[in-house]
């Protein structure tokens, strides 16, 4: 993978830095900010990282996330900093209102372009913006640390689902082993990230597993107010709860239908193989990527539902009473 | 790694071999044998797979996997083949009483040793059965085909947890980046393991986590006989269940109680860190790895728990209203 030469310049030459991410961020967001940002502060740079949300309790084993902030002193946003946006190539996708700049970098792998940005590195081709990061850092020769190599490991873990998803190629398996000699604990991020759970929590997955409906391919779960309540967690809690379906080998899609305080729902979902879960949201002012996508909604919960059928039969093309696969145990 | 000298010299030079793994095959036994058998079959030997029971449907994926039989043909019963134990090193574990042979190798990775073998090699630091085949491959000069790279890398998965659990180091994960170099799929061996579910399955993991007991550290959930009527299954569906309470940050030592159709109970055990499994399980007559062990009791279900409960809080050192550690979201 070549590193522009044009990134690879103005990281070495310029002083100051303000990396911002997606709000809502997750693992790849956050790791690919901190180990860039780590390997800035190495190479004597001033480094500033923001996000409009806090980090989630879920991801506070990240070495330094206590270090994101969600403003930036006065003399940065005064526009002397390089801004860097990363894992998302739009000023809007990071939900924050004025970043001043004096030049724009973005360094992304998401397919929807903006075209925002002087420096500009965005490859879909890659399993997430982390891989991207671990090339930039190994051309500014700056050396992979433990907690730099920590970051990057989960950054890739959480866009490959642990080396499970599609975009788990031999590169992204050479990349991980290359972070575990540089530092990284494999089993130590995955408890992490998955055995992590409050008791409350996993009171909220049996609850939300009861909600299952199954059509033709299209499994739905829902999460109210009130279950909320019941359990004392909130919406960060239900991250991952849509894969749980996607184990069925009948599923196709997997919605999760979250309910919002003001009493609207959001909607996850989760597509297996060609199925484009990113074609469905985009019907409801939504977007994503190709297995992994969502939208908002303003309806009730039976109209969000049936919406969601209809919307999912037209773009899988699978009509009621159609014969399911063949399931295999 | 080291391949034994006298290991390459054998299957160099003999023309016939047996290769059997452990009754209840997982996915390194069988992976292991399939691979190897291939690579065999390449290098114009005869070869024959045998196993006490039928491959899982689960496994059905494996490249091969229906050329697993229960009994070899009658010219090598005769003992005129090589016996290759794969994945267990003793006879008894097999499952199987007549096992002729005029010659035994033994290849594996479990710490339990029974001094069986006339060439042995068992290397407990390995994450996996498979990583051995690998290494043996390699030194028999064999091309890697698509289908053995498969059946090793879904042997990988299996017993790393899809490079999640502590045996995953930077080894594990360079030989899953060779085997995909080699043509294994890793999202296609991911989902043929993880998602492949019947909706009977998940219909069964429903009602098994609302059996969920939680005592200071230690999770209990069960499967009577009526879930299993109930949802139309049976004792391979729950292969996993375990695995879901460990999410629980608080939880050291996850057991699952099947009920057997004698009405006796098979309890799995999957523990956390340093907690010892099979320490548990040998007070039971049972035993296992550290993390992962079982062991059959024929009392009832109440007296099954309390047992296990007594003797978890002993190796533990857990006792009744311990403070739990703090836990996170």
């Amino acid at each position: 993978m070549k590193v522009p030469r044009r990134l690879i310049s103005v990281f070495t030459t310029a002083e100051t830095f303000l990396l911002v991410s997606h709000m809502n961020p997750d693992g790849d967001a956050l790791g690919s900010a901190l180990a860039l940002g780590k390997a800035l502060a190495t190479m004597g740079k001033r480094v500033h990282i923001l996000n409009r949300d806090p980090v989630p309790d879920f991801y506070g084993f990240l070495p330094g996330s206590r270090r994101i902030r969600a403003t930036a002193p006065k003399g940065v946003m005064e526009g002397r900093a390089v801004l860097v946006l990363l894992d998302c190539n739009s000023p809007k996708r990071t939900g924050m209102d004025a970043l001043p700049h004096r030049l724009s970098v973005v360094i992304d792998h998401h397919e929807t372009e903006s075209g925002f940005g002087d420096v500009r590195w965005v490859d879909p081709s890659a399993a997430a913006t982390g891989v991207l990061i671990y090339h930039l850092l190994n051309a500014l020769q700056t050396p992979l640390s433990k907690d730099i190599a920590t970051n990057l490991y989960a950054a890739l873990c959480l866009d490959t689902g642990t080396f499970r998803y599609r975009n788990t190629g031999a590169e992204v398996l050479r990349i991980g082993a290359a972070l575990v000699d540089a530092g990284a604990d494999p089993a130590y991020v995955a408890e992490s990230l998955y055995e992590s759970w409050s008791e409350r929590r996993f009171r909220l997955l049996q609850s939300t597993l009861k909600t299952l409906e199954m059509r033709d391919g299209l499994a739905m779960m829902h999460v109210t107010r009130a279950a909320f309540r019941n359990t004392g967690t909130d919406e960060e809690d239900t991250e991952n709860f849509s894969n749980f379906p996607r184990r069925i080998t009948t599923v196709a899609l997997a919605a999760l239908l979250r309910q919002r305080k003001d009493g609207g729902w959001k909607v996850s979902l989760r597509s297996k193989g060609s199925l484009n879960a990113a074609r469905i949201a985009e019907a409801f002012g939504g977007g994503g990527h190709r297995n992994a996508a969502g939208y908002m909604t303003a309806t009730d919960l039976g109209s969000a539902k049936k919406a969601l059928e209809a919307r999912y039969r037209e773009v899988s093309g699978r009509q009621p009473g159609h014969p399911r696969p063949r399931t295999r145990k």
